[in-house]
């Protein structure tokens, strides 16, 4: 499979065509950014480990029965997925306050939830990703409700398979953002990535973070703690 | 029936005891407050407005069968009601995109919404009121989901009540807000106020705004708009 031409270049990841109109190649960038944008810094080394760390948990995911656009490992920092449109809405899952959820409902951050709870953000940048409720989908128009409903028991689901593999290996799972695309037969399918970008991991002892709030909060080398997490999941950086 | 003890006052407000303890005295004052308190200012003649247009309001929507916290008007600016405690929760029922959800979903101000949708926000002002979903709801443990169903569903008949009585006179209900609170039995009733303090109410012709958005926006004079409502609605301002 090869690289053919640049399709669409993200914040953390740029696509390329292949010879298979279902088949894109994903490269993984050494940028790290966040507050929509606002803080932006090279960071060598990262993209070898989101592509790494977000191989393992697909294939734990399909190991487990949840479908989602990756299809391979290529390289350090490529893979392969399935082409999907992406629907516009970003789904997280909390298991602990943290983060706009603790600041929203007044929560001292690291209060444990009494169950999970699913929320859904319009991935719209100009608008900063505001919180939306099933209405603002409707009203929107961009996902049915059929789809609506499978983002949030897919989602429910990758928590409950991807909860206990970090609680195994001394992480909590404090919360993570979803993404979903449609594939060309009209199936929802798990896309974009799973990893410390996209995950609040804390360690289950000393409750240090080790996730993407390094970055946010200046709290240290962000690929010390993404190494840690790579390795905990038994992967290798190398 | 007389005014006792000041209970509580509130930005547009006071509630007094009387003799009942089941009944409670409102005195609706003459203060214009928005943008969570930020702007503020005295307008004679306020308080006899809104609790004349809330009477007429309470009445109509009693006559088709939706009980409130509402006994009777008193005086110019006084009314009875029955004693409850609020829930802390704002419910937003919206027919046309204004204000907040116009710029959450990035919609032009006027955007005809396919269905009414229905909105919950967290009432807590050090919060700043923000919009919540069921499960935040559920997680703060702020109304079982038996009450959130007959918020939802009340409001929505509110809707369909008001919306016709509005669109009669050629004013057109773009959004509203409800709130609810449980009495001694344990019945959720509709209480708090409706009036164009809690309304976006736009004449049906010129799309002038007859409602608090008149202060928000500094778009003349308060008490002459709500004076259209009220005479309107059919009810007299002297």
């Amino acid at each position: 499979m090869n690289k053919g031409q640049l399709l669409y270049e993200g914040k953390a990841k740029r696509l390329y065509a292949t010879e298979d109109d279902n088949i894109l190649f994903v490269e993984y960038k050494d940028s790290a950014t966040a507050f929509n944008g606002e803080k932006k810094e090279e960071i060598v080394g990262k993209g070898i480990l989101n592509n790494r760390i977000t191989t393992v948990i697909f294939e734990k995911l399909q190991e487990k029965g949840i479908a989602s656009h990756f299809v391979k490992s290529l390289s350090a920092n490529e893979q392969l997925v399935r082409k999907v449109d992406i629907i516009p809405i970003e789904v997280v899952v909390r298991n602990i306050a943290a983060g706009s959820l603790a600041k929203r409902l007044g929560l001292e951050e690291g209060t444990s939830l009494a169950r999970p709870i699913v929320e859904f953000y319009y991935k719209d940048d100009a608008l900063g990703d505001p919180l939306i409720t099933t209405e603002h989908i409707d009203v929107l128009g961009i996902a049915t409700a059929q789809q609506v409903q499978a983002l949030y028991e897919s989602s429910l689901r990758v928590n409950e398979v991807l909860r206990p593999i970090f609680e195994e290996v001394g992480v909590i799972l404090v919360d993570f953002k979803l993404e979903y695309g449609v594939d060309g037969e009209g199936e929802v399918l798990l896309a974009d990535e799973i990893s410390p970008d996209t995950c609040r991991l804390w360690d289950a002892e000393t409750k240090r973070k080790l996730d993407k709030d390094v970055f946010r909060r200046d709290l240290g080398s962000l690929t010390e703690v993404y190494e840690i997490i790579l390795t905990k999941l038994g992967g290798k950086s190398s």
